[in-house]
């Protein structure tokens, strides 16, 4: 039987989410490797699926052998004259591709190659993973692996647990992809121990074929999966990704994602020239592609299930006022400073609410949030002081805390919680406290789809992470800016500039391109004379001058700038002071000229970069000027290109953002000025590769309405 | 029997440990108010003490019945025969005077009051604690509560459980010390699921008498207890605190001491007048107090416990070069992301280790840091790298993570690490990943005294605590400044400003105070006339001239400020356009003159300041001016009195620290004296109970070698 859904396969990218079904819903799987040899990875896979209950029809291929576990065994796949889906393959990696191209030559749409031996070894490993991906490629099977642990899917009408791992995975809402498969046999582990299922679980180990894009975009349209959780060390497509997954995490039928992200890539070897080049680093790529594509960073694998339970079972917060229930003093006191902490607020009750709970609990109860229901409440207490909160519109969510006291009614309390929360609308997390005691309530929670925490903290942040999800879909899209550049005269002056053999280009030639992108340039002129540097200061007003030498790059050590050059008489004399001065001091140097430029009017010093990432492309970087970036490092990033809301925020998250916005007196800063010279420097970074570092530094912005002035630049081509 | 081991009780202060062996260690307990009912306190206390098969003798004291769970019961504590070293008390609130009277006149030594209805409740109760108080002091007898879960002792040769808790406390050596009751049954489940034991166990209530600094001085001899956890709402006695606690984390027997701090104290009330005041805040109170006793705050219940897994049974490590010991490559990667985060270094290893793991390990092993022995290692591959990396001198402690792999033998493995461990003297943690699967092996772990952690996170973050606190005992100590201070002058110039009700201090009076502790004020003098203010600037050269006016506050703002006068013309023509505009503008300000001081010379502007605390006293604070302080908010705090490690240490510890130590090119500043003037700011504070608030904003500290200048005060008195 042919899995007739699968059509069309598009291959081109690696990122593509088509063709993956032959991988999960497959009507047919072959084993290729399957053993009877107990402890083997053969057996282990074929075992799983067989004990898995898998809907459809497996085959064990092993030459050795007559039958695995009892069930016909074939000597190679050409011998199973049905039609076979999808094959699993654990055989010597150098045997792989023979396999590979019989899988080909029968139509298997999918593979699962477990063996490993490949890119992970050495160049020889490396090029059999490139020539198993080329036979995928040129048949249009898809290939999750090689070296990975295989893959789990417990739609109840599929079944099929096509890995080695030891632990079952239980059928549930969250999806769960891994870079390692280490990670994976231990999450599973403990995902059974708290009662947390899965819908589809993947090890994606090289990632030959099938990555995390294609993946999250096959996750997305999956009815089962409500949210999705990724453990990743490293990433590719930047651009793409952000496309796709800001949709996916953000768009009209959203699907929350969460990553745990490990490792720091090496590259302290690559020179760093400029100082976007020495702000900017992996970890800034990674903190912009997952802020830009709304994927929820957190920093340990318990968050990530911490957060995940939250958002498989919870709706969304409204808002970010919560209410505290809890039967004690100081766990309360806990959740509310992580709640605060959590960029959450306590709800202030209305007044009927309080009405109420003071009708209802004693009198030494605290009906102000957080609410007391105080230590000897049974579970009557606790239903009227839930029922009394959700039902009050000042109240986003609510955080129930139960700590077991003497008369203390844990299962009865545990379930009065799941059908109010529901009826509600509202998400509601808790917290038992302790682990042995409550444990009968705590199953009561989790069997009802209420997330429970052993700590009130992890109940606290649970609903932070909610809330903070709820920002992103709910934040607004200003209008664009419509911004002219002429992208023709940038790329002509980066061609002279390349033809020539000039990859470091100074103010003369950065100036010109950036004034084709419209940056606020000075009006300036390369003096090859004094009379040409006084008719420039005539014309200009007070100016700079600096020395253009291609020897000379710390220009003020060696007496090669003026400021405030007024008229042209200071002008003559200090051209004549700044060339006899360098050609003292540097001989060698060749000197092309002296740069006049129109002094700046006063304003906030600021600098805007760029540095270029391999796969991920030019990162953009935003901080204030001098000690801010220097000492403070108080520097905020996003990969290009951005939007207006991007750039909004690049300026807004840096701490120092009173600075342009009227503090301690001052003028508010033309911020919409450098909104758009952020975005003319994130489609100069798009439109010319060239680039690969870049400083604006510094841009000084002026008064609100008085716009920007770039003081100073320097481009690195490569 | 007698309690013989208690003699002298010195009730003088609330935190003296003398006596409390009466209450950890009675020979004779009475249950006033133990009771036959089911689900009755009075029950569960006398059936904990009982079931705990305690080693003294239990007496039930109840009127209404003949005896408690089958042992005879008394109707008074009078009608005990027998000496009563300790009475636990469960009886109303109202009643309980008359028990504590009972027990004075019966000679017993120790109480504890688990009954509510005191300070909690309002006035009423607050009285009746008060009372109660008094009986206990003018007897002799200590307190624990009330309001309290009671106290669990789990010494081999006493084995006293006086509480309610419903689970037991099983025998160890952390010691748990809380303010909240209800967290001590959360936190007993908790334990008990995780084989944590505990030397002491005790719920302080309302802290009447016994409260955190006693029992701390009474665990720190305890010979059961090796760490100290502490549950805090809110502490008393700040210097004492400090004092003491210093002593006893940092000293020749140190006993580490970890404390999660919950609350926000509420004094947004309090009117703020200073600097100093808007930016300090029980928080900043709190973590002083911690930082400079010792006590290493974390911030949730988990790390509490964590934390205090790894200090009950490891040794500190010497240095921070740590190893990482793994079967697979994502669990070491993210284990090397956490411990970098936490202050340690991957440690080199030497050439010789390298040679033994490259002769064991298999070829595709990585033995460099992390090691990895690959999925497939079976218990003597890693019984190969632990010893090899333990043996390894540049090695300080080791993190060792397994993943359950189908040949990983998690028993056997755990077996080897305890021996190898202890031999080595360095701390080692551990993380058997999953719950499930892995649980025998952590079993073995936990009995055998190395901690264990579900993920690599938490094993990381608790080797890094340990790392921290082996910082703190190897601390130096630098030599003291001799400092000499006037304080009869300053007191006499506080005395007479408080006797005229004037409370707050300006330049004027302010400088004159800081002068005599001191302080490199400028010279100054208050003119009151055109030609004094010529003959000061004739005598001191340029200076600032400023009015003074009780009713002038914002100086600039009504023209009575001007800098830099630079000779006795300018001087006498400013005093007269200074006091005409203030005239003009203000016209009922009584003008006593113009104050004329020496301009400073350039340097980094700082801020200083003081605020003091009812209980905690005077609070230093520590910053660069203007925006720093302002936007930034990067500034450091410590309770006076300070030493001068304290002083370097706030000063080192912001942010900005880089402006004051050459960054950018600029001068060294003269931070010795930077020291100074904080040593002489915390003398002024101790010694001058009357100063509220202090700002010296800004100090300008010159080059190296060049001292700093005042050139701004204010004192608010109180």
């Amino acid at each position: 039987m042919a899995v007739n859904h699968v059509t069309s396969v598009n291959l081109e990218s690696f990122a593509s989410a088509s063709g993956l079904d032959a991988i999960f819903a497959p009507a047919s799987v072959a084993v290729v490797g399957a053993s009877n040899r107990p402890g083997s990875v053969g057996r282990a896979v074929f075992k799983n699926i067989l004990d898995g209950n898998f809907a459809g029809i497996i085959y064990p291929v092993n030459p050795k052998t007559k039958s695995v576990c009892g069930v016909r065994a074939y000597s190679s796949l050409s011998e199973i004259a049905d039609q076979v889906d999808m094959a699993v393959i654990i055989v010597p990696a150098a045997a792989t591709l023979e396999v590979a191209r019989e899988a080909a030559g029968k139509g298997v749409k999918g593979l699962v190659v477990i063996s490993a031996g490949f890119k992970e070894t050495g160049d020889a490993g490396k090029a059999l993973e490139e020539e198993l991906r080329a036979i995928c490629l040129a048949h249009k099977m898809r290939l999750i692996g090689p070296n990975c642990l295989g893959l789990i899917n417990t739609d109840q009408d599929i079944r099929l647990n096509a890995s080695f791992a030891r632990q079952k995975a239980q059928p549930g809402n969250i999806a769960f992809i891994s870079q390692s498969g280490a990670l994976c046999t231990a999450v599973l582990d403990f995902a059974a121990k708290k009662n947390i299922g899965f819908s589809k679980f993947i090890s994606v180990g090289n990632k030959a074929d099938i990555g995390e894009l294609a993946l999250i975009r096959y996750l997305h349209e999956d009815p089962n999966t409500k949210v999705i959780m990724l453990y990743v060390e490293d990433l590719r497509h930047g651009a793409e990704f952000i496309e796709t997954v800001r949709e996916i995490t953000g768009g009209a039928r959203p699907t929350p994602i969460l990553a745990v992200k490990s490792g720091r890539t090496a590259e302290g070897a690559a020179a760093v020239s400029s100082h976007t080049g020495s702000l900017a680093g992996s970890e800034a790529v990674y903190n912009a592609l997952f802020e830009q594509s709304g994927v929820y960073r957190v920093q340990t694998v318990e968050e990530l299930f911490d957060f995940a339970l939250a958002f498989a079972t919870q709706p969304l917060p409204r808002s970010n006022r919560i209410a505290i229930i809890t039967n004690a003093g100081g766990p309360g006191i806990i959740a509310t400073d992580v709640t605060i902490h959590a960029g959450l607020q306590l709800a202030e009750l209305n007044e009927a609410t309080r009405e109420v709970l003071a009708s209802h609990l004693p009198k030494a109860a605290n009906i102000h949030n957080p609410i007391d229901v105080i230590g000897d409440a049974r579970s009557d207490r606790y239903q009227v002081a839930l029922a009394a909160v959700l039902n009050d519109e000042n109240v986003d969510g609510v955080i129930f805390i139960l700590t077991p006291q003497s008369m203390t009614e844990i299962e009865e309390t545990a379930a009065i919680i799941p059908a109010l929360a529901l009826r509600s609308g509202k998400p509601v997390v808790a917290s038992f406290m302790g682990l042995l005691d409550v444990s009968k309530g705590v199953e009561i929670l989790e069997q009802n789809g209420i997330p429970h925490y052993p700590f009130p903290e992890g109940a606290a942040r649970a609903m932070g992470a909610l809330y903070h999800y709820s920002q992103w879909l709910r934040r607004q899209h200003l209008r664009e800016f419509e911004l002219q550049v002429d992208r023709k005269r940038a790329a002509a002056i980066i061609k002279q500039a390349l033809d020539g053999g000039l990859l470091y280009l100074g103010e003369v030639e950065g100036n010109e391109i950036l004034e084709a992108y419209g940056f606020p340039v000075l009006p300036s002129r390369l003096a090859t004379t004094p009379e040409e540097a006084a008719a420039a200061v005539a014309e200009f007003g007070p100016c700079a001058m600096k020395i253009v030498s291609p020897q000379v790059v710390h220009k003020s050590d060696v007496g090669g700038v003026r400021v405030g050059v007024a008229t042209g008489v200071e002008a003559a004399a200090a051209f004549g002071a700044i060339v006899d001065s360098v050609r003292h001091k540097i001989p060698q140097a060749v000197i092309q000229g002296v740069f006049v430029q129109q002094m700046a009017a006063k304003g906030v010093e600021v600098i805007l970069g760029i540095k270029r990432y391999p796969s991920f492309g030019p990162l953009i970087m935003f901080g204030l000027g001098g000690i801010f970036v220097e000492i403070f490092k108080d520097v905020s990033f996003r990969l290009a290109p951005i939007r207006r809301n991007g750039a909004r925020h690049m300026i807004r998250s840096i701490k120092a953002f009173p600075m342009l916005n009227g503090a301690r007196g001052a003028a508010i800063s033309d911020q919409a000025e450098l909104e758009r010279c952020l975005l003319r420097l994130s489609m100069l970074a798009t439109d010319h590769p060239a680039i690969a570092e870049l400083d604006i530094n510094p841009l000084i912005v002026h008064e609100d309405g008085q716009g920007c002035s770039v003081a100073d630049c320097r481009i690195l081509l490569k």
